[in-house]
């Protein structure tokens, strides 16, 4: 009973707009029943009502209002409905189990000395996943867009030495091949969250794609983004908050959105991880914010990470330096242990 | 040498066009100094630099850009220029201090009995402060509009017999002699932010104030509010963040501006109290939202709880059951614990 | 049949599920109809549908859906519903008729001689009503307040001498009989869009009342204000958009929504003014705001003019010089000619 | 002297803070000169400070404030510097010139009847330029995606009927053969003004791109849109503004961001096209907004028109009947005409 739709028609609609509106409906291959709700005239579509969009029912004259009645991603949301809270598996860790997730690292491939170092830092604090760019989204076309090509081999270096899982981004249908040489996890930033072309191809494959939402995007957007690649028959979605854009913050500043992260969580099954780092897009920022989204009970945290953030070539402002991050892990693994605590009674 | 002002001059501007520009300063009182910045003509105010709308300089042809270099709410950020928490004590209880402050309560009073059971199930559970409406500020004017001066009497009343600090909400300016004689602080909602004849009445009194953020206000102007009632002599001013307004959460929803909350924390050092209620705007969302709270270091918490959350006269569908609100409480004092252990290192 | 709402409950929810939400209907005085919608268990209220919320419905385990069907803004949408024209009469001028109204004068008096010479040069120039305030909200508690009382007298002793009607702000519930002394028509600020007491004060009194719209205010709850007013027996509203708050034009920046005025004018029959001047921000933008105001078939504009914006003590860069003042209104006047031949047709 | 930056530093910094400054300063390849500001010490950066973000030099302690003074985007302003209007000449017609520019059609092609009789019509109706989109970018993996290339090729074969020149949208860097061989303009769409791999490729080609503004992106980001185009090589960008999202405006309606057209029309020299379909989003509000966007002083607009916009297979509920939209080009052509006496002045 997905995607149900209710027409209700103003009662003083004339017999010749109402057939207006049933022959159209019949054109388009709409299965529809009459009926009446206690005076009110209602039309009720069971079948194909994925096929009207509910504006051009209310675009008809004999129409009140159009109002849906299930989610537009059905399978975004499948699991919830039943219950059931997904989780997907790399390379032994679990993403949306018992554990926090913790993906960490720097916010671009600079050199393969810088990652090496920075991943073995990561290793040895225990961080599950090691994230880091080759291709950047870049909002001005004069600051450092990646190492491209070279910046994967780097990563597939640095992944094979330490043994980590990796998360990476993609930006182009055209790398899909050599991404996918190197990537456990396909990362679609907040830039391509309505790429789809991009979407479906990564739909295509069966690897986990961890889906930023846009700084503007509703949940349900987000949503209907994640159903692009669930349509394709990938099951193994991640979404990723990195702070939406807001009026009051102006200055390009963002929020991280925690209503909208409960909002999915509400609706969806599939993991919810949180980026503070973007989200706070200042240092001082992301410890509180990071323990905040802990404190809520997401999934897990992706926070960038820079052996000297004054000299990383992207996104410096917001990176930890070593030693913060450290302290700042352990902090968030007692906070979800008490909140854990908390949720089990 | 708060409020102080550069203006940096356009290199080939003309000295007729300069000199519009100097003369107006000299007009208008302000004293500057003309100075050279490696070539770019420079003009700088040290003296009353606040009677000069930088909108105005940029106005000029001569000018390149007007940049302030200092807060325009000087007594807002003075103490955390001098890195002192600033403090708050109502009948004992300290706000701004190292304990979690709770205020807690219905969002209306409704009658002397509704009132008086939750607010000795509120000092039984330990909650530092009650709430309760009497001038309710509601959008439509079909909805309960609050009892008024009878709601006032009802939470007289029941103040004396609990012992408990209340706050409630003042609307106009009429009322003040009135709601003094029953509050022990004075609550400013959103929408009377910018009632500037209201903040400056309460800035004659010496009663603490708790401001709320109305839902569209950059920090900068929330600030500027208290400034309003700092400037007038009442040093006690809390800030309270309910929630913004967000392009992509749309339908009237808020998010619970955490950044902005950060940022305010960075700027002054009044203290920071956090509504889940109206932030989360639906019951489902206040836990975690005031977990998350507690988690990145605010003051306190004002939650809305009603012993019967469907028959309440305003925000039903926000407020807490009693038995939910006691588990939260008892989670955020272990949720400050933590974290204030994590802070003291 | 304002205010009609429909409930539609889950098909899978239990009868005590059901009972639970009739019982409360009935407790709260809410008259109901059980139906049913093609196998969906529907509820429909017809009588005094406005005493429930919709979010309160929909927090009841049985419900699927609450469905408003009707505006919850019935006066001031009811002329519309009739198809007449709301037309407002001010010393011979009429507000929402064929003429386009041109209201101006300068952001604050600031004395006697400047608001006369302005008001002279208005008055040659054929403008139809003076503004000047006296009380001025303004941002910063250090910015100039406006001259109060003795503004108001400069104010009064100008229209005598002119013969214009005047319309100016009132900011404080206390100031009604002095402000009702001097104004035509009774200016509320988007600052107190939301002041409650002050429009049911208004809503008493028999003369116009310009009502701005907050920058973050949906047009539905601007005409909530509007209703404030009308409910209180005051049927002369005038609905004024000065432009609203926007993520992508951050810095405060406001954009003026021509969408919410087409839709406001969509619903209701109330005069709708632009306030480019506002909504501009600064000098270079106030024209083609306002001639795109009058290409979209609005009532009438209100704009800043001064006789030395740089001199101006509040919102003196986006007032216009009255050079560029006058052949603006010569501009307007033609735009409005073609548009009203256009729409005859 | 595009990218000038200065860095004005703490006057109570110490010396080690300030050498940290300048040695990363120095290691990042970016040279200065030390100055004095009236006793404020300043940094004052000449050379490539397009390589420094502000943010990291605020980043750091000895850093009171880092002030761009000059645009981000040089060539996207250069031209509006030099005082020179770009023009685009596509087949004949000239955009950016005197005479207004009208592009339209239907949001999607559909057949190639639906597209012929739909492009003869408004080839008789003289206007410059046929829309239609064989790639749909849609919200819902369920929507309707466009005939892809068989809708191509309906499209290359009407552009060769009708002689007009064509502009359609290009989703996918794959794309760019087939597209290019059909479109005389290439279409960016909202969603991809931040695929920065496409702006790249269509930046290497001549043809004109219409760059659509993403919903959320400041003025300052679409020109650096349009920058990562022009520096390809690509002289030919036509902005196109199709509304923003805004707070108040809620449930994902946009407002068409009339402000935002003037302050690129002040910055840009490049041409500015309005798409009031989009901003309108219903078919009510589409000629006034055209009005309003012509009125203002902008180089054209682009409008969905559909033979059966019931039966619209995208967009439908904004789209113009033909007998509305041909009423509404004469209404366009003759306030461009008055507009433009009046500005001749």
């Amino acid at each position: 009973m997905l995607f149900e739709l209710i027409i209700i028609l103003r009662p003083e609609s004339k017999e010749a707009e109402r057939k207006e509106l049933k022959k159209f409906l019949e054109d388009t291959g709409i299965r529809y029943n009459e009926t009446d709700l206690n005076g009110l005239p209602v039309i009720h579509i069971i079948e194909n009502p994925h096929l009207l969009d509910s504006r051009i029912a209310e675009d008809f004259s004999a129409v009140n209002r159009a109002v849906r009645l299930s989610s537009p991603s059905p399978l975004a949301v499948q699991d919830k409905l039943r219950q059931k809270k997904k989780t997907i598996s790399v390379k032994g860790h679990v993403i949306g189990g018992s554990s926090l997730t913790v993906i960490a690292g720097p916010c671009s491939i600079e050199s393969y000395d810088q990652l090496r170092d920075i991943a073995f830092l990561l290793k040895r604090a225990g961080i599950n996943i090691l994230r880091a760019g080759a291709f950047k989204p870049r909002t001005s076309p004069y600051s450092f867009q990646g190492l491209g090509k070279t910046g994967l081999d780097d990563l597939k270096r640095v992944a094979n030495e330490t043994g980590m899982p990796v998360v990476t981004e993609i930006m182009d249908t055209r790398d899909l091949d050599i991404v996918s040489s190197v990537a456990d996890i396909f990362q679609v930033g907040m830039r391509n969250m309505r790429n789809y072309p991009l979407l479906k191809e990564l739909g295509k494959t069966t690897k986990p794609v961890l889906l930023k939402r846009a700084m503007d995007a509703p949940v349900e957007e987000w949503l209907l983004s994640a159903e692009y690649i669930l349509k394709e028959g990938n099951e193994n979605v991640i979404l990723c908050e990195r702070g939406v854009l807001n009026a009051p913050s102006c200055n390009g500043r963002t929020i991280m959105d925690l209503n909208g992260i409960l909002d999915v969580m509400e609706r969806s099954a599939l993991p919810v991880i949180v980026d503070p780092s973007h989200a706070a897009a200042e240092r001082s920022k992301v410890a509180p914010l990071a323990k905040a989204a802990v404190a809520a009970g997401t999934d897990g945290v992706m926070i960038e990470v820079h052996p000297n953030p004054h000299r990383a070539l992207s996104d410096g402002f917001q990176a930890l330096f070593p030693a913060q991050f450290e302290i700042l892990i352990a902090d968030l693994r007692k906070i979800r242990e008490l909140i854990q605590s908390q949720e089990k009674r």
